[in-house]
């Protein structure tokens, strides 16, 4: 088994698909009457978190209480850090205090790489600056296996802004090690430029996505970041949401077995319509649900849980 | 039993009275030697704060850990709501995760409401905007109970900035559903125009606070919002202290076995006098001891435990 | 055993004795195969802090929940605080709630004192002001006797802002108690201008920090508070890195067996080289790792635990 989570290059089929098996039994497991299993029990977890993100936090950290490991909140607002202290003293820090995995979310790419060479214990990347986001893209190779059965030979649409998403990347690196072929679909000036060199060679790219809608299985629609929206190289809202917002007339374009997905949280209307994210093919509740069950597994996985 | 406490108005004289027998049993238990009751092992309380208040979020903690419960602390304040993610799509994610009891405070009267309507678990509201705070009244009427040994007949007046104060809202509900006569005592400005209507026709009214007093068992006194100070309606602070202030005169106007209750924070000298506040016949400390049964009671009761 | 511990100066040498014994004690028992002791088991600890100090925090978080504790986390920001609560009426809350300790950090010289007069609970200060941080002693104390064998007739210079420095004045207080010799050293401007009266009589001065370092067994550096930099008091930083500041050449001034302490964060190139501070002399990591065992066995003795 991996050490580290810190991409999602990290793993290989056989690492990725034993980590969605072990998420598998996990949710098997965690149902009303076996919550809380003791695994991790006398483990301390640590959530290291230098940006805000209320959602991934507590999805780690009901994934290591439900192993039974004693988990330490650490924001950075208002710490030591805001005294200037460096991320290798925080590692020292974290290291001294006997951590055995440090979950990490970080404003700067490859803060998690970083950080694993100054603590012994396990590093959990939870996104690092617009780099990677490995248990996202874990959860949502999950839904899909769950949904549709397989991963291999899914078509797979991503779309929105893949220039900056840690999702896409994350995804795109997992799904392509599982043998689905994925497209990204966005306006050009939001993919990125040598889509070969940034996301490897067999990944598709489009800028039209009512052409890509009716060959997928999976559309996959990325969080605007409407603090971007400023930026000259973004199109206006109203034109992004007409030509890439996903709206009930689009979603009848896709095939009949076709599934919704989202990371959240939604900008409804905007990327994704009300009815849409509602409906009964979208996944965005069951991604939510499948990233506890993914975490408890990478947590177990990685600290050799028996 | 009720599977939401959303408001006052959902306990009928039983159910209410249940949950003060039951917070009386906890109490018992939660003696120095059995402080750790088994009875919610495995369970998941989710604390989600809108507004600060440590205080409450405190005592909702305390009572979940003691009930062996495991606690995620959610706080608004730089979580994925100020990306604009609403009410319903935090709701659902927290479903998602398995929480069994989300514990909300919101600045939006109704929020509770809303937001039960989108979990499966249990909601407990711990105070939404001017709405009601039903912990607060449970915890008061047990407070009045052990004190003064019932709670039919007795006779309570409520005094200060009525019109705002959920507080008095969930109060003056539970209050008259257990057969207590309630007066609300303040400025006119501060008093709702029509109180048949807003909170029930056996509640009694007065703008003087002196005249009230020989004849209470029980005098509150509300928390003064000083922020509200800056409103033309709001009287000064001098002369709203002059008048409705409850100083070591005026305790003195008071039956022999009368008590003094503030919810807290109180403002020592605005509202009440510091004199006063740590009097004998004062039940401040024990309101907030109380609190923790009473949470540890609608907790345990809520969510099945046996 | 004492209740509290407040000030260095609650502690007479053999009960500072008997907390660094049993401390090493916790160090031996918190291997790998029994990280999780069950001696505080149903026993609340509060972590009261007023001012941002993520890493004490954590420290004494990680303690507690070792042995068993559970433990909540109270910041004043955002709490009834800031609606104008006093520590007294904050102190009878926590009272109420039945914390069997409470870990105080304040800004406020003296506010430890205070919250003892008010809680049942055992008082912990875990710094107040400019004042005291006691379990910093400690653990300094911890770490010397660790490396070098004894603290009776150890030479221990501490360098930087002894003036504003709370490390300072409770090291200085517990080393003494304990048979050390230490010598303060910094800018005339940024050491008591009594220091037998404010440190002792047994506390020695130096302006010269070069003088002092051969006769050495321990160099502490101070951490240079930025934000005093400001202060027409305060030297220039590089006057100040250049005549205080810890390098290499300094080092090797030192004797072969002496080492070199910090409380941390440090700022790395002022007040301490990064060589200097990665240095095989430096016990800057080890000392993190001694607070936590040092807190467990506070927490321990003070609690009674067995």
């Amino acid at each position: 088994m991996i050490k580290h989570l810190r991409s999602a290059a990290d793993l290989d089929a056989a690492t990725a698909t034993l980590i969605l098996d072990t998420a598998g039994e996990m949710a098997a497991l965690s149902g009303r009457e076996v919550k809380k299993l003791p695994a991790l029990r006398g483990r301390t977890v640590v959530n290291l978190f230098y940006e805000d993100s209320t959602r991934t936090r507590i999805s780690f950290e009901a994934a290591a209480k439900r192993l039974s490991a004693d988990v330490i909140n650490f924001s950075a607002k208002g710490s030591s850090v805001s005294k200037g202290e460096s991320l290798k003293d925080t590692a020292l820090t974290l290291q001294a205090m006997g951590a055995d995995a440090v979950v990490i979310r970080h404003s700067a790419s490859g803060a998690p790489h970083r950080l694993s060479n100054w603590v012994e214990g396990s590093v959990v990347n939870a996104g690092d600056g617009t780099h990677e986001h490995p248990t996202q893209a874990l959860l949502d190779a999950y839904t899909m296996r769950s949904r549709l059965g397989r991963l291999d030979g899914l078509k797979v649409a991503i779309v929105g802004d893949v220039l900056h998403s840690r999702v896409a990347r994350s995804n795109v690196l997992l799904l392509t090690t599982l043998g689905a072929q994925v497209t990204v679909v966005g306006p050009p000036t939001l993919i990125p430029l040598d889509v070969a060199a940034a996301l490897g060679e067999k990944t598709q790219v489009s800028y039209d996505l009512d052409a890509v809608l009716p060959d997928s299985d999976v559309v996959m629609m990325l969080r605007v970041q409407t603090e971007r929206m400023q930026d000259s190289y973004f199109p206006s809202a109203r034109e992004y949401s007409r030509r890439y917002g996903l709206d009930v007339p689009r979603l009848h374009k896709m095939p009949e077995h076709a599934i919704v997905m989202h990371p959240g949280p939604m900008n409804r209307g905007m990327e994704i319509a009300p009815e849409v994210a509602d409906s009964a093919r979208s996944t965005i509740v069951e991604q939510v649900a499948n990233g506890v069950s993914v975490r408890m597994a990478v947590l177990y996985l990685l600290l050799g849980g028996k």
